[in-house]
């Protein structure tokens, strides 16, 4: 965790970095601007999962084949408020910001928009679109499932994927209210932190091989559902992620889906992934609706905390880790750093240049 | 506990009293049958806190005043593929009934239809509304919020209702898979019932007036959010429930929400609710869909489980009380015994008949 040896980056000099290098990969225009932009929603937003450490994996993936590098969307039918996107095997932030668009187009037409997204790929943090959908006025919700991580309530093997479910509701005068969680207790770079860190895990996450609670995130196999001893509820949550996004477009479920990280990264996985778009103003008078969110946030922040805590809103946390990382800029982890540093050299981009400023 | 001591009736003379109770008591016809429908759910499946043991609870609204025994119910706004629907301070299971079968016929004409529930009451087990959506062929989805029980994740007050979410999804040839759970760690039902049975509760789902975490049944002031060290993932789920149910409604937020136990039962108390339907074949042939819910559930049912222990699909427990149930009956609870003895009384209805078989 030697964080404080790397150099501090400004987000616009990351994003321009991962933007070039993307499309000096042979990425079109419209992929290298989406699967940019969904990637530092997630280094913005503090999501360093699903931030641009993804860069040296998507450059991997589109050379290998798995994701198409100009794809050519297409509606593949529609019917009403709802519709089906072919994204024709495109990086996953295109195709779901290319469906949100759909929706709210949709939603605004007819209060209410879905589309089920097929032959799409990992998309990255769900969040990014839910928001998306946020900040053009409308609810947005987002789901998509990925290959099998996390095993059923007294399961014993590995079933669903990290499955999320997000939501974000406009806010008038805030931020939106921004909901984007995994449907496992934890993610599994928690495990793979811990691991190097040697540190135990909280109980209850974590599974061994044959589906046993563990703390060691050395013998961790498989993650837990949400829910601990109610495990049946985060195990449910995740089977409502995996029948929105694999059954209602056809795709594959969970436990077909190949692993992301290969061996095999020249064959399209099939994903699905599914999102949808409501208006508030078809429901209520648009005064109702942001003056109903307006106290629900504000009595919520002002709810009585546990001794020595605080009471948040969902997105709360993130939107205070954006603005501290729009205003100081943001230290990559250092694999992440060697990462930049090949691709730089590969693709002939220039790194991205660090802040003058002392560091912290 | 002396269950055993109470005879044993069979469901349709739990429902032909139930429903001759309601009548009796002034609530009209469409009211009568809602209301006995949903809690007949309750009982069927086991979900016994929202079964025939609130009867009692609903003649005292119904009588009160707070409930409309002869509501007329109104869709006020219409939008494309959404409505509002005005249920005249309804008793709940009516308006989300009628509700539901506004959101099918918008979902078969656009592919999905949501309708947010204004002037609602209480409505028992959301479940059953999921269910009927997925009964005629579609996905349903319900949402209400309810008065404060719940603190937040870092929080030492009630705040949000148990504010449930209700997913049904129909299964070609079996029956549908249903979700239906509180978004709370516990229904406050369990704290009443350890209780009553002197046990200590599991950790993490309860907490003291201070919003520490307690196991003592009679230290409990409050409940958790669903997910323990992570009730940060249930607090926000819970406030989907709300935002759906009170913010696109118009209506009362949890904690502006009068208890459901009175002493006021005369004011009508203002609540919303809201569901949604999806039509499968919208979004993908019919046959694909199918074959991916069967696929699906052959897999999870199979899972390899722990020792010990078995893994089932959300609905699996619930269709095997409801196969027990028809066949074998259901005893009442000693309170419920006596409550249904005196409404028999009072309104002059002949008791379920006992059925003659030895009793197990």
């Amino acid at each position: 965790m030697n964080q404080s040896l790397e150099p501090r980056l400004t987000l616009a000099e990351v994003e321009r970095f991962t933007f070039d290098v993307l499309l000096a990969a042979g990425a079109d225009q419209p992929t290298s601007k989406a699967a940019t932009r969904a990637m530092m929603h997630g280094t913005r937003f503090g999501v360093d999962s699903h931030g641009i450490r993804l860069l040296p994996h998507y450059v991997q993936v589109l050379n290998g084949g798995r994701v198409n590098k100009a794809p050519n969307l297409k509606v593949a039918n529609r019917f009403g408020a709802v519709a089906s996107l072919d994204a024709d095997h495109a990086h996953g932030a295109l195709a779901a910001y290319e469906a949100m668009d759909l929706a709210t187009d949709l939603a605004d037409q007819f209060g209410i928009g879905a589309v089920a997204i097929r032959n799409t790929s990992h998309f990255g943090p769900a969040g990014a679109y839910s928001l998306h959908a946020a900040e053009k006025g409308f609810l947005g919700i987002t789901f998509c499932n990925s290959d099998s991580f996390v095993r059923l309530h007294d399961g014993a093997e590995r079933f669903h994927g990290t499955n999320p479910i997000s939501v974000a509701v406009p806010v008038s005068g805030d931020a939106p209210w921004l909901l984007d969680m995994a449907t496992s207790a934890v993610p599994f770079n928690r495990v793979l932190l811990y691991r190097s860190l040697g540190l135990a895990l909280p109980p209850a996450v974590a599974s061994d091989a044959d589906g046993v609670d563990t703390t060691d995130a050395n013998a961790t196999e498989m993650l837990a559902p949400l829910g601990a001893a109610f495990g049946f509820k985060g195990a449910a949550l995740a089977g409502v992620a995996e029948i929105f996004s694999a059954v209602l477009t056809g795709m594959r479920l969970s436990f077909d889906i190949a692993p992301m990280g290969g061996p095999d990264f020249a064959t399209p996985r099939e994903m699905g992934a599914f999102v949808l778009a409501l208006k508030p103003e078809a429901f209520v008078d648009r005064a109702t609706f942001d003056a109903g969110m307006q106290r629900y946030l504000e009595q919520l922040r002002g709810s009585r905390p546990r001794d020595g805590e605080d009471v948040m809103a969902p997105g709360d946390r993130e939107w205070r880790v954006a603005r501290e990382r729009e205003a100081a800029g943001v230290q990559l982890d250092p694999a992440t750093s060697q990462a930049f540093s090949a691709l730089a050299e590969q693709y002939d981009v220039r790194l991205p240049k660090p802040i003058d400023a002392p560091a912290s």
